[in-house]
């Protein structure tokens, strides 16, 4: 698939920032769909942003409020779960789950697909150094796949999870061979001017840089 | 299934108002989820809310503002279509379709599904006397149901066509034994003081009451 319309699905963390410069390598014409959500994390909307500045891409940015919360991430009322080893995370699906999120934001992806006419939906889930949501894994995508097949007039457009069997480290070094900027990028599950380093997330992501040697740039 | 709390996807329309009574009529504990979408047929959010009053069911109401256009049911510098006979409807996807549209409705029915502990979700999708939207097939629920089991947490959520297989005579009909407030709903996909009779979701309602002898209400 090449010289091809795209839309990649873009947090502004770490495997979102690798799946758009994976999808750029393979020179698609990337537009980058971003979700404010009311995360708590708000953070991570400046690095997304920061990064289609970077990558020269277009994007739209959607505006959600889900009235209901449901979750650690969206109730700044609740804690973050920190977990104590690196073994309890995905293990259980945590607080930090948010109902149908990702179904949520492919099904937008998938209207701005086929409103563009875009071949492609890339997403950067990973179901292997994740924090355990179902809405990562290739079993729920395959069953997305289908309700695109069944449910829109487009029919053909295919979901990429390029990085959904790597490990952490795999995935950052795909981005320093890409030359992706992590150094923009934000994955901590809280804000603030420095990542919390206790989260799931900062955790996974820690790890991932010390497997390579390597210490984390932001 | 009884005693239940179930989320209701409501239009405003004939089929949500009959699929809201329906629900009522089970017995469960119904939550009705409204979108303003930028919908050009604004005045059916007029009725949905009537209907929710008249009810007496509690309601969320989500807006959404989809950057992309890609339907005439969304972009005012277009013709809604006005098909010459009834036998043109439903023969192929119309340009009222909107990208994704109960993909992302039944993405956001789920999320609040999963928050508020519901057990099903009810969507009045309709694949007999319709517009020929993909997203209303039973194919398409039956791959929607599969993400919901992959791709959710609360996994068993059941989502309910009661009138999927019906006509819009048989619809009419059931609204009526259910006491529907048929007068307070909206089908015309044009706003208006009155229904332009001339859209598809205009025609097909029409032939609905004269197959029962009888004239619509509004």
């Amino acid at each position: 698939m090449n010289k091809v319309k795209v839309v990649i699905l873009l947090s502004g963390g770490l495997d979102s920032t690798t799946t758009l410069y994976y999808a750029k390598s393979k020179g698609h014409h990337c537009h980058a769909l971003i979700f404010d959500y009311g995360q708590r994390h708000k953070r991570e909307l400046r690095s997304a942003i920061a990064v289609v500045k970077r990558a020269r891409v277009p994007c739209q940015i959607i505006k959600i409020r889900l009235p209901w919360k449901g979750s650690t991430l969206l109730d700044t009322r609740t804690r973050i779960p920190e977990p104590r080893t690196l073994k309890q995370i995905g293990q259980r699906i945590p607080s930090t789950y948010v109902p149908a999120r990702n179904i949520i934001f492919l099904s937008f992806a998938l209207s701005y697909a086929e409103a563009i006419g875009a071949k492609a939906i890339f997403i950067g889930a990973n179901a292997v150094d994740y924090s355990g949501y179902p809405d990562c894994r290739q079993e729920f995508i395959k069953a997305f796949q289908k309700v695109v097949r069944t449910g829109t007039k487009a029919k053909q457009i295919k979901i990429e999870t390029p990085l959904i069997e790597m490990s952490k480290a795999q995935i950052i070094a795909l981005a320093l061979k890409l030359r992706a900027p992590l150094e923009l990028t934000w994955s901590c599950y809280k804000s603030g001017r420095k990542p919390c380093g206790r989260c799931d997330s900062c955790r996974l992501r820690r790890r991932g840089f010390a497997q390579l040697g390597l210490r984390d740039i932001i």
